[in-house]
């Protein structure tokens, strides 16, 4: 990965917006910008170059890892680490201004920073610079995630073989992160999703002790970490022979989430996206029904920039991955959602692991 | 669970710290408290009552869940809610002051919260009442507690029978955690260590891609959540015959973690129990391999109060949890860790799920 240019575009980026400093704590900031992946970090990013502090349990993972950021080995919390490191080579007598991230950074640290850095440095609330950076993948990246979308959807595989009436949905998941593991993934990106039945209303159902009754939809919502990059799809199938309502209802969240795909193309907004699956929805008076947005960029993290809702007015360009994810439920009796991860392409949008989604029947 | 009790001796602790109310924003002690589990939530207690914020999302579960509060669903972030909704009400002229939990709030959620209430209600960091209140745990946690270490010791008897030579360590932590699952567990409560040859000195070796070796130890660090409570247990096992050396370093872990579980009893502080484990490795001149503390708290999180380190004056009480885990890793060799989980009685404690914990060769 190229963490020497995302430095340098970061340092631009500070100087243009007159931070001295950038006292990075969100982690997964911390990996894109160095590499780092342990669980106690904080990078200081100045113009006189970059410092990653962690604690004695890294100091061999820190040495492997990082690149284009120096290691300081520290013995108490990294991010006050990097405040003192900072307080004493503190020169000149004007206050500096050092940006932090205001939210991953307790309230309790901030006090604890300020007290640290009083009449010396400045605390101020930095601009999302790095989740704005992060938004747009490279390569490399686009690599990843494409290999983790891959093992991913192998196991909607998994899911169509070990569903059936009288297995509990957690049975389901425990076969599909077993294969997600023997696969290589790191773990999965979330709970995984395994709503049957009249549970598959619940937008979050994640996979319980209940048994897989014989007619109804299973909503399955799953994704691994490989590499550490998310991946995140889902699959509803219909177990026994299904009504022609519900067969309307899956018709109606396709439709929606294909229409949404045909707009996603650089210059859309994110909004644009969200109102074409909506206006499938409205137009079966299904609108009311379709509770969340309509998807999300992934990356390093499973939610990140951007949401694609109304009223969201980012621009959508090539790299970005996002997810395309529309659905229906109606509380008591069923929901539908299907998702799928795509790419945002110089003329348009890939879908990665593209299949027909015509309704499974188990 | 006794919420009403819970939120009846927080509301006492308040009134004794000069607390108007407190907004409990970290999740395990939302949980603690009224019995909610949903990932968007604010619990406001004051002397007029406890009320849990939350979102659309969690209409019906919160029903489901929450005993001893009132609920309110709201359209922001459940925080936001809370102080809008106590600014909204706040009648006589003298500000109030509301305690907040300075290391589970976000630095900018604590602004936005200044904002919505200046001039009204101060905000102030709150003691840990909860975290002390979480430390000693009452009968129904300790039933909870019991099944989660009775369902995780039951995965190392499938770690025995997966540990081979050339299996990967992700297999063998994969097997684990299907098991794990099909058991009832929600979650493991950290990704599993399987740490192999070389590997085993590293203290946090998560389960990797490497392949078992044909001589060396295998360190298994491993946990699951059950209804909500974490377990937490390490076995070392030896594949092929070990050295006499080996055997050396594992009867001295050993020694000093029956040492340490032998202090184990009501006055004593957290610190004895540390030097307890210390003062054994010490004799063998191990100290400076053991690089970590004895143990912590658990409970709703794997990591809890009290901490079981050198200088940690907190006297033990009946129904404290504890984990009791040394271990000495020599750099680039070997490491052992043993860890049970122990529960505080009134004349000592009682090791959860005992085992004879003899050298496991495989």
């Amino acid at each position: 990965m190229d963490h020497a240019g995302r430095l340098s575009r970061l340092r631009s980026g500070l100087d243009e917006n007159e931070f001295d400093s950038l006292l990075v704590t969100h982690l997964p900031n911390v990996h894109y910008l160095c590499g780092f992946t342990g669980s106690a970090a904080a990078l200081l990013v100045s113009d006189r170059g970059s410092i990653l502090f962690t604690d004695g349990r890294y100091r061999t993972q820190a040495k492997e890892e990082v690149s284009g950021a120096s290691i300081v080995i520290a013995g108490k919390s990294p991010a006050m680490a990097a405040a003192e490191w900072l307080g004493a080579r503190r020169r000149g007598s004007s206050p500096l201004t050092m940006g932090v991230e205001m939210e991953s950074l307790t309230a309790g640290m901030r006090s604890r920073l300020q007290a640290v850095l009083k009449g010396k440095t400045r605390l101020r609330s930095a601009p999302p610079l790095i989740e704005r950076a992060r938004m747009v993948k490279d390569a490399a990246e686009i690599r990843c995630i494409r290999r983790a979308v891959k093992l991913g959807a192998s196991l909607f595989g998994i899911a169509r073989k070990t569903i059936r009436p009288g297995v509990s949905e957690v049975e389901v998941a425990a076969a599909m992160e077993y294969a997600a593991r023997c696969g290589g993934a790191e773990g999965m990106s979330f709970g995984t999703i395994l709503a049957s039945g009249k549970r598959s209303a619940i937008v979050h159902g994640r996979a319980s002790g209940a048994r897989i009754p014989r007619r109804g939809f299973v909503v399955c919502d799953f994704g691994v970490i490989l590499t550490r990059y998310c991946s995140d799809r889902t699959r509803t199938v219909h177990v026994g022979r299904p009504s022609e309502e519900a067969r309307q209802l899956y018709e109606a969240v396709l439709e929606a989430q294909q229409a949404a795909i045909a707009v996603v193309r650089p210059g859309v907004t994110a909004g644009e996206v969200d109102g074409a699956a909506r206006g499938v929805l409205q137009k079966r008076k299904l609108t009311r029904y379709f509770t969340h947005s309509t998807g999300h960029g992934l990356g390093l993290e499973i939610h990140e920039a951007p949401r694609l809702a109304y009223g969201q007015f980012q621009k959508l360009e090539p790299g970005m991955v996002i997810t395309i994810e529309p659905g229906a439920y109606i509380p008591g009796k069923w929901g539908v959602r299907i998702e799928d991860v795509v790419v945002v392409t110089p003329s348009g949008c890939e879908v990665l692991m593209p299949t027909d989604k015509e309704l499974v029947i188990i």
